[in-house]
């Protein structure tokens, strides 16, 4: 790749630049009071495609946030790679853990970057790593060197599970046609170790609203003659998981796909120090699903864990009511075999079935998305993993991960292409928590290696071809 | 009682505008952002006192808000009526479901209340009521009719448990000395049916903390894996109770006085019906302590209910966060019998060993108080009788109250006298609740009957000396 190094030395100072300003802009999607920040920042992203250098560059509606289309065809027999990230990030609550502030990005050195990190809400997730694409692609265009056609797809509503998308990109289907879907919104082993993202888990995302009485109620008239819906719905939560942290749901396990004593045994040669995790989260003890290593229970196993909880009296001092009302937001990760919408369906029948007659229930379903796995023996996986072993002092190796990209399962339904996941992300990276941050190392490798991904995807393509 | 029916039709609207610039000054002591209402309103009570022809008026300091004292000594040879009232009100939480405005005073009619009740925080709980002392005394000074001594001691915490008057009472205990204290602080069966409250349960309120991992986490890379603070606080809290609606908490019944099958007959005597209950609470069923009645569950069985919970990501939309700490505040109420201390200390201890390894776990007690039981052969209740038996058309009945007000059983303890709880509220005043509300015919009849009250108190303690 000739000029690589040097146009990224060149540029190193701007390239900086430009992501902060793509940082400050708070662009929290899931609270709509930011909806104007979300439309800026989209058109921030149209702007930076086109410097860039693509074409024919669109902010498209959709019935949500818009998604925001470019491209660069140089030769319509030739493969295209279509980028996809998003634009959107979490909310920063809770805003006082933040050392500095959410949207005043900073760069501070730690243990792990000691060549300094980008401290903002969506530094990695997924502003940081989606510009990497934006850079890279500059670079190819700048120099001549783009070998292949490239597409992308930056979305605003990834944080919220992606509600738009679906129906979108049946709409935009001829569109966005691609022979491989590309996203970096996901993370790696270490910086000495890279690995290549193989498998997302599912989501159901819903919330639940338990009503007592038709008023908050005098907690000394009242109490122990009348349900508390707090205290009803904890004991309906803590239902959910058995003794064994199984979870309860009748026929939620059904479809779930079993790991062989081989893969088990495969994935538990990965580098993994549970007194190091423990450490490292301040617990004395891991917890979960009986017989499982945590290293499955975070990524292949479904799980089911309360997001948020809520009701009655939360402010300074003591009230001594009786609520009207409780509710929780709560989510379960699944696994290739588990469909989102039968979870979701399972879900509402049994936790219904859990109320006493004292309350009334009501389960509202946010969003959902199916797992994903990437084959090995794709070619997009091979590329990929010719890129990292280019630009890295160890091969990467494939890894399964515990999040969700609701949107990744329906892509390889729409367009029967495979997604590659090449995250330059890391576990400590605090993504959806105060201080996100993203290493510099990350971001400056992320745009060395992603053109290497252009090259060899487009030789393999042309020897299968 | 000479001149009372021209006094209070002569000045009904001015006793109401006076009610109204009392309402109208948010005095929430469970909120620190409102101290400077607070101390307003201690103010407005002194001046009020002023204007009745109260005495030797001071509004002295404790550790928290103030307390206003007055007093009218005629004769220390004659005994002396303590008047004890709270100028604070609770929070007016959830503000959108109030119809009109909390602190702007309304008179609206109601099925129940067809001469109008007014609509504002505190208009039962206790301005209303404390106010109807204030008027009361007003009449008797100003007709010359004050047959005994009276003091006035308006405290400002009573809504967050009286933290600060335990130590000011013991320190102040010559200057309150009295012989009968008198409380308008409850309510009454109906305005039909006047009753007298006999009873009061005690209270231990806590705040609990449980902490997991030690800052939030993205539950899609550590769900499964590691504790989640609200799902374990929820199955803390379910652990509570058992199947029978028994609370769990070794020893925690070891002291009650359990009531004998004479007094549960006596009991089931006073009117309810089960139908009407449910039906003013739109509930389908309610729920308690197994083998006991709505009427003993809520007043003479100890009960234990969240009053509050909150942790993880509340706000619109959905964020899939696996939380650092889960937070919820726990009340207790206490029958005869019950130390509250012991039983914060049983309830820690017990909480605690709830808990799993994987998280940590803080109980912060927050304030207490002993249950009270008012003599039926006391001469201050017998005067009370005879109060209500001239001014309503039915005789009171007493009847055991499932509130609090943690400072009466003090009271006994420091003063050596009884308190008489005569309350002119009732069920449906919705206190503590939007859309509080006070009866005018209740305000008035509270003005009306207090000032025998004195009649009686005095001549019935001669007639015992």
């Amino acid at each position: 790749m000739n000029q690589l190094h040097d146009y990224i030395n060149n540029n190193k100072d701007r390239f900086l630049n430009e992501l902060f300003e793509l940082l400050k802009i708070p662009s929290i999607s899931a609270d709509s009071n930011y909806k104007p920040q979300v439309l800026q920042t989209a058109d921030h992203v149209a702007n930076a495609l086109t410097k860039a250098g693509c074409e024919n560059i669109q902010i498209l509606a959709t019935k949500g946030n818009p998604v925001v289309y470019a491209d660069k065809i140089i030769d319509t027999n030739l493969p295209t790679v279509l980028v996809y990230g998003h634009y959107d990030v979490q909310p920063a609550d809770p805003i006082e853990l933040w050392d500095t502030p959410a949207f005043e990005p900073t760069i501070k050195k730690t243990e792990i970057h000691p060549e300094g990190a980008i401290f903002a809400r969506g530094a990695c997730d997924d502003k940081g790593q989606m510009f990497m694409h934006i850079k890279a692609i500059e670079f190819l265009i700048a120099t001549n060197q783009l070998p292949c056609n490239v597409k992308f797809m930056i979305e605003g509503e990834e944080e919220v599970g992606s509600p738009s998308l679906a129906p979108f990109i049946k709409e935009h289907a001829e569109l966005f046609k691609n022979d491989v879907i590309l996203i970096s919104d996901t993370g790696m082993i270490s910086n000495n170790q890279p690995s290549i993202t193989t498998g997302l888990r599912g989501l159901s995302y819903v919330e639940v609203e338990v009503t007592g009485p038709n008023r908050d109620l005098h907690s000394g008239f009242y109490g122990g003659a009348v349900a508390n819906p707090i205290n009803i719905l904890s004991q309906m939560i803590a239902k959910l998981h058995d003794e064994n942290n199984h979870i309860t749901i009748p026929g939620f396990y059904d479809d779930v796909y079993q790991l062989s004593t081989e893969e088990r045994s495969e994935m538990a040669k990965a580098p993994f120090e549970q007194k190091d995790y423990n450490k490292a989260l301040n617990i004395e003890e891991e917890w979960g699903e009986k017989d499982y290593s945590t290293l499955e229970r975070s990524t292949v196993r479904p799980t089911l864990d309360v997001n948020g909880i809520w009701g009655g009296y939360i402010g300074e001092g003591a009230k001594t009511v009786l609520p009207s009302k409780a509710f929780a937001k709560i989510s379960m990760r699944l696994v290739p075999g588990q469909d989102p919408d039968k979870i979701t369906d399972l879900f509402t029948d049994y936790f219904k079935s859990l109320a006493p007659k004292s309350v009334k229930v009501v389960v509202k379903p946010h969003h959902g998305g199916k797992a994903y796995r990437t084959p090995l023996d794709s070619i997009g996986y091979q590329a990929a993993y010719k890129a990292y072993a280019e630009t890295f002092t160890n091969k990467p190796i494939p890894q399964p991960s515990g999040g969700s990209i609701p949107i990744v399962s329906l892509f390889s339904e729409v367009f029967k292409s495979h997604t590659i996941l090449m995250g330059f992300g890391l576990n400590s990276d605090a993504i959806h928590s105060p201080n996100e941050h993203y290493g510099l190392f990350n971001f400056y490798k992320g745009i060395e290696t992603i053109p290497f991904f252009y090259k060899y995807f487009s030789e393999i393509h042309q020897q299968n071809a």
